[in-house]
């Protein structure tokens, strides 16, 4: 196509900050996925699987994860609150749910679900989530240092416009991480400090090494702003011990660093001797006040048990600010006026589910319970299955909802790579998909240890769909070894 | 509050860009408001009058309009696609809201309301507006060139974010304006490129007043890339006649300008010599195809007869742009993963409502009818109410959800004002809250003219609401203006 002579829009004028940034778990590996599924609609029988299977993003439903019932009984009520007043209404919802949608729509000003709210979110669903982290953390919360937020993501995007204001203001961020860091740091100017994760430790974070690149940055001449932890860790799955986060809190605040506390897996934790913490509660069990240390919690409704993602809810929580900062966080905030209210509500149920003594508190439980520890089996399944494979490690999975295996590929694979103009782990990812329909993202997407080789691939799809995707991953896995076999030894580390 | 010593987050210490833009429709007259509220909900005797009336924003249903009923029962049904197989719910929904709420929820990949969509939306979603577009159009659309966003705003944001590269960027927009656009394109670090609209002429765009902004902007050294429309206009209300969208068809064609079109108010179009035409289609009329000009196109779920502005659904269509640019736009909105599906089902259904032959068509139609009709009710009493006051004009409503009239005050009143350290808009505005409990937004809020004054009021309020705020407005304005008569002349022009 041939565009008029005056200055158009091509990628070549777009503002290049958009060009720079990659978010690989939307993307290449997304598309190559789609022309398959489109190969697969027009001949069936043309590829060598049954179905393409998404495991390069943690999207639960889409990999058969049933909705939790009263989340979806509470918001069909508020979505038509003319059902609240039909007696035939008992019959398709609970007693439960009705009680607490018709509460809702009636704390709602104007009564009605279809109205902008207040651009921090309804007062009394912020109220709802306000005393869901009281309750959890042992601390008091506020509702007025709440923002619900179309998901996670766009209160991060949030936050890190507000902190960056120039290329000389960097983030402290971990590696490998979640791109959402990287492509939001980008795309407002600032500068990304990375400080790597030792994945023979288990994927652990050490001070040390944080403190190392904080002073690199501040010789540099950065102003480093915050930090960025994510716990349970994306993609890497491990649980930070308390002390661990006891030492992050001692730093942020010597540092004056604010702790940008990624929270999002929260209720994703399996093993037994570890559980999540919210920093703020570390913090505040340690003494230390809103004057001492500021810290923002991100949440969603997209991952745990609830597993909403498609319904873009979320808050974050921000303490240590004073109110002219809120004041414009609130202004950011309404320019795109309010966050939808279907998340806004989802939001508020996430943190005040049913409790003892309410109608649906046993189904509600047992549903929960089904889903968590069907998580952790599918963990363990999919770990032990990487684990079996020639030249591949992984650590275990103690929370979240991906494995990041570590890929020991045959130097043939590598120069193959090579030639095709791909790295390693993008080579790889391509041709397991190909064979097999297995949809994973390839390491580099998440800002992998140079020269070493990873996937991510979600733990979510349902006990069957893991059950029938192994043996497909293992011959996959090992016809790729002897196809690049040859007599050369695995380049375990490619920085050698 | 103190903070620790160490570089810590102020106010002072924040993105400057975000300290510098407002966004009066949800600023301090709305934080005014709620202080009153607070006052009432304490003390319900305290304050003059019985209730507070939010006309500072098109948020239809907060002002008492009711949901469309077929929007939210297949709304009501997406959410919990259980009740699809329960013969119960035939009592409940409507068979044509069954029918369509199947349809939609067996399109979705994973036939599940609850998961990541592609970052553009649901395909199938995204053919409905299309198909939408073009039998409104008559020329065609097509999914792939449709963004499914969360509402226009985002998708304001987003094209603004795509096209800024620096401050030597400018945006030509429409003085008055609605203040995302100034927010967004300082969010971006770009500048704007205002151009009047002529109030003496029903709010007209002439083009050569754009031309002469156009080669100042250019003589100045700026890169102008975008033309933004606003028709039926924000705050203005005027509907754009097809032989004015010509010449700006024509006019950025040559100049190699994107036409960044606001259609939100497609729907609200109220004389009868006036009707909408989209620039797309005004612009493939005058011949013109993707190669010659780069039109966007944004609409959304919040106003029209929907009103639906809280589900924060909506999209924009994107044409004359290259693949390569759309794929930079994808990577964009997949930062934040995907628009909420809520959103994204709502905007399928103001594109593909009920047609005749379907069971729900009359009813639809007669609900659509109604709040269109009461529309043009409103407007025109509340024009009537305003051109009534002493000192104030109005221009008549063709369009849109606003009635911005002029006011022309005593001097003694703008010295007042100048007293209070706030410009005369906004020392009429909080007067005017005060003493009835009317939120209106002052014009400055829309940088009206330099030197005139303005406010902007919704014609949202139901019938009731606004035959009982008309006697308040009056008493209100003529207390303001035998209060600060004198024996000075009506400031008609503060530039003098």
């Amino acid at each position: 196509m041939s565009y008029n002579k005056t200055p158009s829009i091509t990628a070549e004028t777009i503002n290049p900050k958009v060009k720079i940034f990659s978010y690989e778990p939307c993307g290449e590996i997304v598309r190559r996925a789609e022309r398959l599924q489109q190969e697969m609609d027009e001949n069936p029988d043309s590829l060598p699987f049954p179905e393409i299977i998404h495991c390069n993003l943690g999207n639960p439903q889409v990999l058969g994860q049933r909705p939790v019932t009263f989340f979806r009984e509470v918001l069909s009520l508020c979505d038509n609150p003319a059902l609240l007043d039909r007696e035939e209404a008992r019959a398709l919802f609970s007693a439960c749910a009705i009680k607490r949608a018709r509460k809702i729509v009636n704390s709602i000003p104007g009564k009605e679900t279809g109205g902008y709210t207040n651009s921090q979110g309804v007062k009394s669903l912020r109220q709802a989530v306000a005393d869901g982290i009281s309750a959890r953390d042992g601390y008091p919360s506020k509702p007025d240092d709440i923002f619900l937020t179309d998901g996670a993501s766009a209160a991060v995007n949030m936050m890190l416009q507000i902190l960056i204001r120039s290329h000389e203001d960097g983030i402290l961020c971990p590696l490998p991480e979640y791109p959402l860091y990287s492509a939001s740091i980008i795309l407002h100017g600032g500068t990304m400090v990375p400080y790597n994760l030792t994945e023979d430790r288990g994927w652990g974070l050490e001070i040390f090494e944080v403190k190392r690149c904080l002073e690199e940055a501040r010789s540099a001449g950065l102003t480093v702003r915050a930090m960025v932890v994510i716990n349970p860790g994306n993609p890497t799955g491990q649980v930070m011990s308390i002390t661990n986060q006891e030492e992050i809190v001692e730093f942020c605040r010597k540092e004056g660093l604010v702790i940008l506390a990624d929270e999002v897996y929260q209720e994703n934790v399996y093993v037994e001797n570890k559980r999540f913490h919210s920093f703020k509660k570390v913090a505040r069990s340690l003494g230390y006040d809103e004057k001492d240390l500021s810290i923002v919690s991100f949440h969603s409704v997209s991952m745990g048990f609830c597993g909403e993602s498609g319904r873009r809810g979320g808050y974050m929580e921000i303490t240590g600010f004073g109110d002219d900062v809120k004041g414009e966080i609130y202004k950011l905030a309404s320019v795109t006026i309010c966050p939808n209210i279907a998340g806004q509500i989802l939001t508020s149920l996430i943190m005040d589910p049913p409790k003892l003594g309410n109608e649906s508190f046993e189904s509600f439980e047992a549903e929960k319970e089904r889903i968590h520890s069907s998580f952790w089996k599918r963990a363990k399944t999919l770990g032990k299955a990487f684990s079996s494979l020639e030249g591949v490690s992984c650590n275990n999975i103690e929370g979240a909802l991906y494995i990041f295996p570590r890929l020991h590929l045959p130097s043939l694979a590598i120069k193959a790579a090579k030639r095709e103009g791909v790295s390693p782990d993008v080579f790889y990812t391509h041709r397991l998909l190909d064979a097999t329909g297995i949809a994973v993202v390839p390491g580099s997407g998440f800002h992998q240890v140079s020269g070493t080789i990873h996937i991510r691939c979600t733990i979510l799809p349902d006990e069957d769909k893991i059950a029938a995707m192994i043996p497909r991953l293992k011959g996959f896995h090992e016809s790729f070894m002897n196809e690049f076999r040859g007599s050369e030894p695995y380049m375990n580390d490619l920085r050698r």
